[in-house]
């Protein structure tokens, strides 16, 4: 299940303490946010199989959905070819933003789509 | 095609001068790739209907694809419920990696897929 060495974690985290994380949809095919993970959290969510970030507002741990129930399980994870950001793509419970909206992403700014 | 005022944008980078921007494409539906904007990445991404990022390597605009001939048409831009990060929904000429690669997404860290 876990495919890297533990000790190889540390390349994800030489830019800095944190690393942006997309959650990506598998079944709905839809990005639903991004969060930040410090090498605690990244072992945390490979550990239990759900999403554990870590709060930049409120400084400290965030295993997603654990008051809402809007968990996140884990599929599969991928770093990016330099290693500064991770895919998480999970089988999202209930919604993804705490507006209550699916995805954190519902701000248009653009769009070429005439009908939308 | 641009929904929002030129002057709204600075909504975006209160918390930084950079801005996660994480790239889908639309029609393979798959996440390609994270690169950071700035205010005028923004702007011109707007104003040209094509991406561009800030390199914070180079230090300097990064019109995708423009050396590589692997350009990114914007199909829609949403902002996410707290300002901070971008979903650019694109439709990719070729691949979106330097490496070749179609997705940067390719280093496998978790796998529960058993067949993967």
């Amino acid at each position: 299940m876990i495919k890297i060495e533990m000790n190889d974690l540390d390349k994800f985290f030489e830019k800095g303490e944190l690393i942006p994380a997309i959650c990506y949809e598998v079944n709905t095919k839809t990005v639903l946010m991004l969060a930040y993970m410090n090498k605690e959290s990244l072992k945390k969510t490979l550990e239990t199989g759900y999403t554990w970030f870590w709060s930049r507002s409120r400084q400290e741990y965030w295993n997603k959905g654990a008051t809402s129930g809007h968990l996140q399980k884990v599929v599969s994870i991928y770093g990016d070819c330099d290693n500064d950001t991770l895919l998480v793509n999970v089988e999202q419970t209930g919604v993804a933003c705490h507006t209550g909206s699916y995805s954190c992403f519902f701000n248009e700014i653009y769009n070429t789509e005439e009908n939308e």
